[in-house]
């Protein structure tokens, strides 16, 4: 199983205490050792950087362990392979580009049986489920609000939550989608979150004998919420997802949220696009 | 004007040391301090590196001249803004998936009243002239040969290079494309060229006081194109491409070329889709 972290901020912050932590299980604390990657979202800016090496030691990785680099939400990954042989096409997270704004997605889980119809406005560059899980879910999104920018994550969250619902039928689909205005945190089996405020704590890593006095870096208006897999700190509250929710995070404060029923009978190799480009369901 | 460098082997190759030099005019023996970037192609993998600093002295720039990066193809632009503001959103390599393959894109010049009719395919992200005729490019790729992948560089190449003469009647247009199969790189106005391969020599760097004994690091069946706006080496018999000049690299090698006659009176604006997404041209 791979591992998800993500850090949204209401001021460009730097991810190189917690990405510390979280990259030891990347083949030091974790068996995650397939690969990692970020997105470094800052505005419309993105960095994206992905390495099929181990993230405990790779140059890349202690790179940006080493080198703080300010942004308002970042995305990262580590990697177990389930499906997808161990290269750099296949490491999350996976970048594409939707009404002039870069989009990231990483996943953790497994989906069995999941081949969407992919009409060809985003199809995957590796073999990962996930990536087809993405380029689907940019799919559907794209066919239903267009190409031009007009709503942002108030219209879209409802529309991702059915997705995930959807798509989670064909197996544990916990997963991170930005697109550098907004963070969507979804969790199927297993989640965390957390928002740190004023006032900062000292915080200490559970996979590292590092600790932070995290009210150093960090001014009294600061805030940012955190989104892992597991807990990356000992002594802050990390508070589990419920299976099914999407939450929705802007400047580092969550502001939507949704569990979804179970899907009722849905699957995703019956949708068919007409010809106006919307989507349609034919049930089985 | 920005300065561009791309690397094609027949092998996986570093790219530290012709980067080295490169980095070098980004701030420190040129003008080019407004940001940076490199699109290391493996195959279909693709590692994307930007930043808005000077490449002479930024940490990731250092990073990049010190951990060798094995790739069949790079790209590397230095940015000395001409249109849009210094920022990550408008550093080159511009980066965008099509055909299930990542595309990237730098170019050299300057382009007056380009603003061509983006049906949305792909949207530029920052506001440069540079994404936006990358987004036309494909664009009109994409209508013209779909989104499976059934032909490579043979078919797309005479397109490209129509497409390089239409642009390039708005202004000076060199550019390196690169989808990791084959690098096609156009001159408008300044580019060079040069194929190394057995026996290697040693080449001396034009930008710093280093020199490198090349076949020490490659083998008697390796082979390497390199491009360049200028020289990077001073020992080493550079070609200069003619104007209006696309040539296409593919394992290292030259593979085709065309010199586009001058462009009869089109406007890139006047461009118009018809319902089946095929291109068709009102002259103007």
């Amino acid at each position: 199983m791979c591992q998800l972290f993500a850090l949204s901020c209401n001021v460009p912050s730097a991810v190189t205490f917690a990405f510390s932590g979280f990259s030891a299980r990347g083949g030091h604390t974790g068996e995650h050792a397939d690969g990692f990657g970020l997105s470094v979202h800052d505005g419309s800016g993105c960095r994206w950087f992905v390495d099929d090496q181990r993230a405990s030691d790779s140059a890349l990785a202690d790179f940006l362990r080493r080198h703080p680099i300010r942004a308002r939400t970042v995305l990262a990954h580590i990697r177990k392979a389930t499906q997808g042989p161990v290269q750099l096409a296949n490491c999350h997270p996976f970048v594409r580009e939707w009404r002039g704004r870069h989009w990231s997605f990483c996943h953790n889980g497994d989906l069995r049986g999941f081949h969407p119809a992919l009409a060809g406005d985003y199809l995957p560059v590796g073999s990962t489920d996930s990536e087809r899980a993405f380029c689907w879910m940019l799919q559907v999104l794209r066919r239903r609000f267009g190409t031009r920018r007009a709503r942002g994550w108030r219209s879209l969250a409802p529309v991702i939550s059915d997705l995930a619902a959807r798509i989670g039928r064909h197996g544990r689909f916990n997963f991170l989608l930005c697109d550098g205005e907004a963070l969507y945190a979804h969790c199927s089996t297993r989640l965390h979150w957390l928002v740190r405020e004023h006032p900062f704590p000292t915080a200490r890593l559970v996979d590292r004998d590092i600790e932070m006095d995290l009210s150093v870096a960090n001014g009294a208006g600061d805030r940012m919420a955190l989104v892992a897999t597991e807990p990356l700190t000992r002594n802050e509250r990390w508070l589990p997802f419920e299976e099914g929710e999407l939450r929705v995070f802007v400047d580092g404060a969550p502001v939507w949220r949704r569990v979804a029923k179970s899907a009722a009978g849905y699957d995703t190799r019956a949708y068919r696009h007409d010809s106006t480009g919307e989507v349609s369901l034919n049930r089985p």
